[in-house]
């Protein structure tokens, strides 16, 4: 019997029974590229250059996103990070702050990354500061927040320039539980096809997102007051945006958010949409007992793993990726190292840090990077390759 | 410390603290011809023209726009300025009022602009009447005031007419906020790629609109009263359109409008929805602190370069032009020439006035133009260039 | 200072100032053919056929259409107009009554036109019985009225049948204030363009028309009570509609209905709206001052042809046409040749007038043809051309 | 018994047996524009402008050509007619020449022809020089005389083009009798079809050409000395060319050189070839009877118009129109005016005459042209309309 | 009578006459830019940039073609021409020989020429050695120097290449008298078409060349001996070449070969093929009379540029220029002034020198192009504007 069935046949939730996670388990039933035929020899040789020619290398990744100014967040982003490490004529070089693309491409060029994300607007004016031999995912697509937002992302370059620019891969966005559902998985479906075509890798942004998620829409009482809602960072949302990811769409790379315990406010509600979904599907209720049975306990890092390995193992043929991690207490740099660890332990390939990293002085953010490296390329989380034409036999 | 981090930490405004703003920090920043490598060559010749060979020059750029007879504004711009200064003869070759295309031509021939904006309509019947080697911007799109507005530009234009009419550049308007944002930008992505490939200048003007900024939606109190807007004009609007206009997009040349102060009645909804960015992202809140404490207060010309700097360094690798400046007491001309002044300050390239212009009677209008001129191609404003073949060695 | 100075400075309305309109002036601004050098050869020669081959000349026009039946009015037209003057064998040739095609064309083979517009399915059906050589605008759009109307036209003709079937021009309608708006451009837009490349002459049917103009969404008080609306047929959204087909959109020849004195229950609702345009730009405030002081004020034959003039000189390289007049007491055959002196006084290039001609029997109907006629071609109207190739020298 | 079969039954030449040619019986079987049902609306429009509207009118029409020097002849048909009459300024206006482009339009303009041709690179430069009402045939062909010459023609433009310039039709030659015949005709015929669906009348110059007609090759005898040849102009050659041009091709208007007498030195080996034609089909045998007995004698007027009969009668439903005439003795005008006369009894519609007119200083050049009118104008050769919308009834 | 005619009825050759050439003449009848409305905008445009912004100005041209070592003569080029004042690491930036592209851009960077002619492969790597702002002729076909020689240019680049460079025409080169003749005028047809409607100037290089022209074919004598030819460069060809690319192909800007004397040992058979074709069309004789009576005599300075205008005049709404001149004594820089003045005195815009530039050290390159320029830019050679637009009036 397995753990989650122990946890249902029990009812017990997840903090009253014991852990017993092991890393080798989850990092055994991964994807490795020898066994991934399926590739096209052009998408796997791109995917090769991310996992074991940049980066921490051995099957693993640590990618370097930057297309927040350029859409979702804007540039408000920059003021935090002033850069005060620059001379003079540094600034003029490299720009004000570190959120500059003359900074992101210093971080990228040294960072040993395994690639960087960028928009189509960057890419054109600035891939010319970035080494060319680092892997770029060419951010296709980009959102605007806005009060009356769009709800899916308007795809703002093409593949032929994504080739034209030397990516290895390019990146979209689909929002599960967004209204405009269907034509947003027709046009992932569409790019990642023409993607394929071509041999770049795919990389699907898998962001549940929507009215019914992080809106107040449903989850009233019958007064209209707001009960909480079921929170798109929730272990139900990232676990079932990945599954569509991999197997509807056939993402090769899939960057999903780490799942988060529901906060006390949305359990409610939370429970309840559990609930009526296990009235259909009866296993569905391992959902709930996947929270700790009090809302404001913590987890613990084992708790936290299993929860994220089960993400992780909805794509048993796509490389899966978080794009940060529980809040943990801390140094930051510390906090980064922990949640990698956390991820990692639950058999991701790595994971994608932008403000973490480029949000620090230039100085500052490569220290961070190196040290995110180090947890990744533990031997633990090795995928070491045994085809002979991958070990040069 | 910046000044802006200085402001976040302490929690005071802009007025709170001193400000000593340097013209040749804000100009280094900026983006020089010889290092815009990404340009395709027909692209860096019509960026060239305007901006080193027509107008003030030495990468600085003043042009004239005359789209809004056609459009957005409608022909009742003409009532305002009626010719007087003109002989029965030409009336009959240049028109009856300063906002007659004839007149435009007239100011465009002789105003030393580094390039002048019209609509298709106005191309095909008048471009007959302007110098030719002045750089062109066919304006491809136009939208109509009318009650229930499109919230998105009819694309009325083709790139193939552009070149058949000898344009140096393509002239496109997108809505952040607007209610057809995702269409918005991929209509406006598609011209920008194929301008891009034939060689023409992409301008963009980003100028923030629709519900939720200009119209009265979920900026109300529980009781359904208004509390004010947004405002399109704000720094956070103005900032975030040049950025999406850069990063997404890769805009060559972006038109904003300028950054003006929250009106009184709007500083609550402004302050309310800086605040809820916040908290998702903690820098956002330096917009707060970027408004006077007082919403009545007046802001400095150092305080207003300030802000607009801000503006014009989110898009580092294109060229950002104002198309007004902050309303400032005296006499026109004068009011015009110290706008001008604070946006160059803040490092933009230049700036667009249309009515400013083309309202006065010619001869007057040539005059403001040559004010106008007289401020921007000030040494302090100049991009040099170093490259053997464009300073001929 | 011009007269609409005079208007807003002075705070009066159009009724309380005197007028002096001179004839030679407006007609003086008007385009010329030989000084419109953009237009291809082919419509320079279907223009040419237009205005100085057939019907009254000199550079004026009146044409004949017949696209109601077939689409916005339907065929109860036929009803009014039963023809008397038919022998037997005549009916079974020529039809019954006058809005029969077999009557229109012999309207059309005698009566001195310009040219004449009749829809696709007629233009199929019936070209045959017209004239070769006089020119026919094939209208390749239509509308029907119905309880839930498109508010834009059904493209239902092509430029290759035009060309087919002979054509000198094709024509097809724009409702500015249509909630399609933005398609209803961009379709007009590649139309005029297609119709360019074949030589074939554009003619705009310039309606204002829509959502706050003919139906009462937002002139309503805080009761929801009508309030009146602001007039399609307005001096401001004529003006607006022919300056769009203009200078946006380039037609060549642009039909406007003639600008309406407001009608006293829909005074206050353009009041306020004018208002409101002119806190954006203080000069609209004219089209306050363009309307008598008392709504209930009848204007003159100057006050006419002054707002009329406005409407034709928004389109300074364009012909103007009007498709009406003001209404005026009388004899309607005489109604119509004062309708139509105020309008060439105004500086128009000419009329189409439909149901006031084929809705008279066919006889009178050439007589009320010739009447008009002979006010268009009066000597003070005429567009004398003066390049050689023009004149014979 | 017809003629050409008491030519035959008797083996008796034209000169032997006597000759009574009616005018009236051969303008009675032409084709009349209101017969010519198959015509698309806008081919029958286009036909009408040249053979009602302008030039002679009542169904016949004289063309002015002027494709000779940008192709098959070269410029040095300038060297013969430099002008003499010209001033300073008209040199400036007009050109030095009468072969100069600028004297064509001069005598287009003035002329009184039913329309007139030039190639595509003179259409594009010039056609601003012409009255724009007076049909223009684009010569969509051209043809450069060299050692080595293609034997078919270059399709230097194009149907879209022709329509843009306004003309009235497309002009194209074949060559019967070239080696690329198969290619030849397909081209021919695919240009009429694109013609004739946007309206355009089809001219084909119908021109045999080729080896075995003006070079020396199947023609020798067993020595291989030259026997003479069957002559491009001969009755045969240009009787077959227009059958081909005609119902093979369906030209609406055909050019076709003049059928002259065969030379005595080709006599033999004309004999010879349509010997061997009248074996496989013996009606073939009048070709020889309808030369002269003596090919040293010269053919009455009357002879010459019955043979232009026949060639003119093998189109009964196209245009025919001659490029020229037998030679005759005398004053140049004199002759033109015989020549014309000639065709016109043989029921040509018309001729096209071009050194004979361009080639003289301009006066000269008009009053040639109102000679060859007044020709072709006579009652005898009207093609009277009778349908209602022709005559206006 | 006009000289030529003289010549033909005195069958007197042109040294035999005497010669009163009027350079204000031969200028007065030359295109201007204002007259020739039939351009493009943007073809306009480019031409005006040419012609009036850059190299001599005033309406005439100097250009640097730099076509030849990727093609037609190889690189043996750089064999003759070493760069000797260039220092060792000048030769490292900028080539050893002065037929390195480097050296070409030093040259046309500082050179002060109308434009500059570049293949396709050679603008792809070297285009941003040029200043922005020269105009580019993108040469957008070539061919190769080899035994069996092709006969017609190879299409080696893209009308949409030449945008995306930046270039302001394209170039072409046409054979008249070549094999592949038909196919040769097609390609050239379509090719500046697309060019007009993307408004780039089209410039044909109109080389007369072929079999009967440069090789032996039929210019035998009956035991087969070669009796000479007609010569490429003589009048009667590159007089014909000029008038093929006006008339039929409207090229806007033509380069022609200079028309040389023809060779004692050829002209035999040139008078021969005269006389063939005079035969047809009588005024061909005076190509005969155009070459001075005894071959050997060489042609004074008055001989060449009147029989250079007429090459000039074939082509009366093109820009005409030639790529060298007749072979004079004396220094080489003295040589090519001398030679530009006869050119500039027949009515030519300019000239378009090559080797005899850039086949010198760069200092010396730079000097030999000043004297040409002062030459060009003599007063007595300017095509003055006189339109309000170009003025500034």
């Amino acid at each position: 019997m397995t753990f989650i069935q122990t946890l249902m046949n029990s009812k017990k939730h997840i903090d009253e029974v014991d852990l017993d996670i092991s890393v080798a388990d989850n990092v055994a039933v991964r994807p490795r590229l020898e066994r991934m035929r399926f590739l096209e020899a052009g998408v796997e040789a791109n995917l090769y250059r991310m996992l074991y020619s940049h980066g921490p290398g051995n099957g693993t990744a640590l990618f370097m996103p930057f297309d927040q100014k350029s859409s979702e967040h804007g540039p408000g982003h920059e003021f935090l990070w002033e850069r005060d490490d620059a001379t003079a004529e540094e600034i003029n070089l490299k720009g004000k702050g570190s959120a500059d693309i003359r900074a992101i491409a210093e971080l990228v060029n040294s960072g040993n990354f395994s690639g960087y994300v960028l928009h189509p607007g960057n890419i054109r004016q600035s891939k010319h500061l970035f080494r060319p031999d680092i892997p770029l995912i060419y951010k296709i697509d980009g959102h605007i927040t806005q009060p009356l937002s769009a709800g899916i992302m308007s795809t703002a370059g093409t593949i032929e320039d994504a080739l034209k620019y030397g990516a290895s891969a390019i990146g979209l966005t689909i929002y599960p539980g967004g209204e405009h559902i269907k034509a947003d998985l027709e046009r992932a479906a569409e790019i990642i096809r023409e993607a394929h075509k071509v041999g770049l890798v795919a990389v699907v942004w898998a962001y549940a997102r929507g009215p019914g998620l992080d809106e107040k829409i449903q989850l009233k009482d019958k007064n209209g007051e707001f009960q909480g809602m079921t929170q798109a960072d929730s272990l139900y949302w990232t676990h079932y945006a990945v599954s569509i990811a991999s197997g509807l769409l056939g993402a090769d790379l899939i960057k999903t958010k780490y799942p988060l315990k529901i906060k006390p406010d949305n359990r409610r509600a939370y429970d309840a949409y559990i609930d009526s979904l296990a009235k259909k599907n009866s296993s569905m209720i391992a959902y709930k007992y996947l929270e700790p049975k009090d809302a404001e306990t913590a987890l613990t890092m084992e708790q936290e793993s299993l929860r994220a390995s089960l993400v992780v193992q909805a794509a048993p043929y796509s490389i899966v990726i978080f794009s940060g991690g529980p809040k943990l207490p801390g140094n930051p740099t510390e906090t980064l190292k922990k949640q990698t660890e956390i991820l990692m332990k639950a058999g991701a390939e790595g994971a994608i840090y932008g403000r973490n990293i480029w949000g620090l002085p230039v100085k500052e953010g490569l220290e961070t990077a190196r040290a995110v490296n180090d947890v990744i390329s533990m031997p633990e989380f090795h995928r070491k390759l045994t085809e002979p034409r991958f070990t040069g036999y």
